[in-house]
């Protein structure tokens, strides 16, 4: 009866356990700036954020610079599709900038096959363009100390071409990325949020 | 004794009863189909969806028709911002179709002032077109006894101009929007997925 009676208490306790740790990681989980999702390899390489979870994150804008009037040539060809975690979107709206840990993603696509030089082309719902393969991925992580003399932010590239994409990146030469942010965007968090509806305008409804 | 035993085994199995209410909802939420986020009021308009939600769904494309290429006035001006609830994504990866109760929202926004004739203007990043201010709603829902007609999927709009948009929108007339998607996307559930790399080439790694 003894034993049957430790059982029971400890199967309650087990059970109770079982609750706390089922219901905690959510919490935690939503808490703004919890965690970071960028991971870094034992050299210090940013490993490759998982596509099938940042192409679930919060979309922010579509800059679109096309070949066709770029010479051929897009600096990043050419669909710029960009990406912020909910819980950083949220903190950026609520306070104008973003937490430490932050990791914005821009994922390249082509554009589908051009009809015409600029490189639009003609379809049902107009003369245009239209998202083509996946062709790269640029990513910035801010980390105020790691990054201290890039204004808090480091900038990564895993290519500019079509999948597979590199496994881990090292940080770009400031020469590559991240001046063109100092020079254009760093009073908005070295982020262009200029070309982001939602960020810009505060997530509107009316 | 005997009490206190009853009174262990009943906190084991309230305990236990918490860790599967814990953990079920969970899993019910991520159920394909199990709720429509689609609203409609008493005479069967459907309501606007709310912003803040669905600009958190997941993110399919962005086709661009600019007016600058559609002589001054594209059908949809001028981005499209389209956005699929994640559970119906899964879905559609999964079955090829969308389930009963999928919305699909179609989010506008003009492009910022252009430079040239075609729409672009010029940005550190390049010539091309950037995001301006929001600019027009249109959403499909899928009901296959509701919309018989139109293959199964209804067509909203709730205006083509800055916000505030309408507040809730009568069915379109089949001549209007259903028809363009039975001639021409008739085979992939009445929506545009080849314009839409995550769906059409099935959120692809490598």
């Amino acid at each position: 009866m003894k034993f049957v009676f430790i059982t029971a208490v400890a199967l309650g306790a087990i059970s109770w356990g079982l609750f706390e740790l089922a219901t905690k990681p959510v919490a935690a989980a939503q808490e703004p700036g919890a965690q970071s999702s960028a991971v870094f390899d034992a050299q210090g390489k940013l490993k490759l954020p998982d596509p099938h979870v940042f192409r679930r994150w919060v979309f922010v804008g579509a800059p679109l610079t096309p070949n066709g009037l770029n010479n051929g040539h897009a600096n990043f060809p050419e669909y710029h599709h960009v990406y912020v975690e909910a819980k950083n979107v949220d903190a950026y709206l609520k306070t104008g900038s973003f937490p430490e840990g932050t990791v914005i993603v821009k994922e390249l696509t082509r554009v589908l096959d051009p009809t015409f030089p600029d490189g639009s082309r003609a379809e049902p719902s107009g003369r245009g363009f239209f998202n083509g393969e996946y062709n790269g991925i640029d990513v910035t992580v801010k980390d105020s100390k790691r990054f201290a003399k890039t204004n808090g932010w480091g900038f990564f590239t895993f290519g500019h071409h079509p999948l597979p994409y590199a496994e881990a990146a090292a940080e770009a030469p400031a020469t590559e990325c991240a001046f063109c942010h100092q020079a254009n965007v760093a009073k908005t968090d070295m982020t262009w949020v200029q070309f982001y509806p939602l960020l810009r305008d505060k997530d509107p409804l009316k």
